[in-house]
């Protein structure tokens, strides 16, 4: 083990995403499997390793220092290395999302411009405990063609080193540094400064992490803090239906952020539908807090202007009476994350209003709040939900780490010809076909 | 006029950015086609605002304070109003960014997911000088959907005031507050810091200026701060093509990013290449600066160090030699800004090297730098060009203003379904067909 320093690795970093960008698909994906094995073949280590930590995990739990939830978050176990070995493989699978030509144009004869994806350069990530996001980020960087920068939490770093020196060991034939493991806690500061050296953050743990990293930086940060979700029912809903996306939205996985915190009820079914809803609810330990309009209709405790803006992710929930789908759409825009949010009713244009009105990445008709999520979306391994609306929206994909390049193929063409008075024009036409160099060579 | 209170301005264009994203393409090119007419109607009083403006300039100019260049840029005569108005008719023409779908996949019987084109919201810019960027800037952002916050020079500040005021008068069937002017200069920090209300900022004016606003603001700034393009001669080039393009990429327009800043030459071909090459540039007025195996074979000034990172944006040049392409590539990554690079050779084989091998946003193959332009490359109306590699790169177009949202459309669907041992296999089959609320009844 060398000694550490930030600003050589992330140096290092960018020099191997430079030769990294043009490795093959196949050396790639080979890396990938690589891993994969390695993880299976050292399992006992990774063990070993991540036994130390949970140890220590388990002292600061009856320090009462930590919660149990963490401390399960933190454990390796046999079925878990397995998981993570197979995730591995099948980030391998996921189609190439490098080479595309995304678009192609001829400017004019002999001058044709090629739009092809490419990696982003050098990605950091920086996450709490769980020692398994080290892997999938990994795996994710070396499949999209980047270079990585992990810094995991303290708490993890035995589990963290080991599977970062079997990482590296595994991908020995890939450009040497491609991938970083940052350990001291001052270092994060450090990475957060280098905005000209690291192109993209992705930062993974609680609403309060994710938005430190934000507010300290000026590299771009790929996230999202919270996911204040709601689902409106409507007058014309099929109240079954909602019921049961209601129910389904809170209940099925409290703890995610696409779970929805408040319900959002149409005053002219409120009194229908509130009360079994309620019942269910309650039920299942869902703890409820309504406005006054709604606590005239069911027993429930008192939901004060915090609620609205609150992410419980647990077993609680807000409810608010509104007039109508216009005071829906409005609530959610002031007291929404732009995350997933849900109409049910059985009237196209009621649900046209709230789809088009409400600003969020994602927005449901019909559907429960929980199916924003990139593996249901049908785009594999998700990267990240991103509540911002730069760069990538919503579940994100492999793509959401990929960039493009313009390739213009020339025959010595010069600006001169197609400016002033006598200016040739262009013809712009679209083109088939990807970018190979030397093209109009062989034409 | 009212009081300005940057705060209650931008709330006001939040507001009115969701509203605006729903304003049917129609509506918003008839706004377009009213702010061009406005401008031809209005000339006498925006000559005359602008009159003021230039002779306090002039005032300035005496006094030394200000360049003719910089007089010159802020003048509007009845051309250049003509200009603009045919400017905003163009954008008016151009294709609707907005509610293409994306992508749209089947998850399940009755389950389907849309990806489409939106606004993006709030987009800010500040720029120096020309008035023309402010109805530029406008004319995009209302073609786009988007409420724009615009902040001008001070030197142009009665010319802003009356293209704002016409353009709001314009355009009064739009979401009251769509389009906001800010005129103190100490608002300007003020805006830096509302990253929650502003979702982009596109800064245009020096590359002090726009490094200032992206070292003192979260919100993501879409632009560059300076082009150091090369173009590189290999071995294999046709010479004769190497000295026009050479020639066309820096004097052709030299004051331009995509201007070339640094020739690099293959050491196998320098000596019969760069004599009437330099002669060429001499006769053209370009100040050569060269390193010393340059200086050993033409006799120009001596490039130190310096040279190699310096945007000249006048007629200057150095010129650097190289051994192959490789050091070319080495040289450009290491001293490039990422924006346009160019080489020169009739071998496929040396130009996928340098092609591949470069992270810039545009890299040419027998072209000059100058052809990376939004208009040339078939983009339409150019939002600006970036050197970043988040979102947009290279020059952007009206899609540069946009993100997406993902409509899904369901019957009732829980997640609980999709979970679990018995779980239901989702089909994320590709899908034909836009986004319209309530097909699935229709179906």
């Amino acid at each position: 083990m060398t000694e550490y320093d930030t600003e050589s690795q992330v140096t290092e970093a960018q020099h191997a995403a430079l030769q990294l960008a043009n490795v093959d698909e196949a050396t790639r994906n080979a890396a990938l499997e690589s891993i994969a094995d390695a993880i299976r073949d050292h399992a006992a280590e990774i063990r070993a390793a991540n036994a130390t930590d949970v140890e220590e995990a388990e002292a600061m739990l009856e320090r009462g220092e930590y919660t149990q939830a963490l401390v399960d978050r933190l454990k390796l176990d046999d079925a878990k290395l397995e998981s993570i070995a197979e995730m591995v493989e099948s980030v391998a699978e996921q189609q190439d999302p490098l080479g595309e030509t995304l678009e192609a144009r001829k400017l004019d004869a002999d001058l044709e411009l090629y739009k092809v994806s490419v990696p982003i350069g050098v990605v950091g990530t920086i996450f709490e405990s769980r020692p398994d996001a080290l892997v999938q980020i990994a795996a994710l960087a070396l499949k999209s063609g980047n270079a990585v920068i992990l810094k995991g939490g303290s708490e993890a770093s035995e589990s963290n080193r080991t599977l970062y020196e079997i990482i590296r060991e595994a991908t020995a034939e890939l450009p040497d540094g491609w991938v970083q493991l940052i350990e001291a806690h001052e270092e994060v500061d450090r990475l957060l400064e280098m905005d000209e050296q690291v192109d993209l953050l992705m930062p993974r743990g609680s609403s309060e992490f994710v938005s430190y990293i934000q507010d300290n930086t000026q590299i771009p940060v790929l996230g999202h803090t919270e996911g204040v979700c709601h689902v409106y029912v409507d007058e014309a809903a099929d109240l079954e239906q909602a019921e049961a996306i209601a129910f389904d939205a809170k209940v099925q996985y409290p703890a995610v952020c696409n779970a929805v915190e408040t319900l959002l009820v149409d005053r002219r079914v409120a009194e229908t539908f509130l009360p079994p809803m309620v019942e269910r609810y309650e039920a299942a330990d869902v703890e409820l807090r309504g406005d006054e309009a709604t606590r005239e209709i069911v027993d429930v405790g008192e939901a004060t202007d915090d609620d609205w803006d609150s992410e419980y992710g647990d077993l609680e929930l807000s409810i608010k009476i509104v007039s109508d789908v216009y005071e829906a759409v409005e609530h959610i825009n002031a007291h929404g994350s732009k995350h997933t949010e849900s109409i049910v009713t059985e009237d196209a244009e009621t649900a046209e209003t709230f789809m088009t009105g409400i600003d969020a990445a994602s927005v449901f008709h019909n559907a429960s709040t929980r199916f924003a999520d990139g593996y249901r979306y049908g785009l594999g391994a998700e990267v990240g939900i991103s509540t911002g609306k730069i760069h990538a929206r919503g579940p994100v994909g492999l793509a959401g780490l990929t960039t493009y390049k313009y390739y213009l193929e020339g025959d010595g063409q010069l600006v001169a010809t197609y400016a002033g008075e006598d200016a040739t024009p262009f013809s712009h036409e679209s083109l088939d076909g990807e970018w190979t160099p030397g093209r109009l060579e062989d034409e």
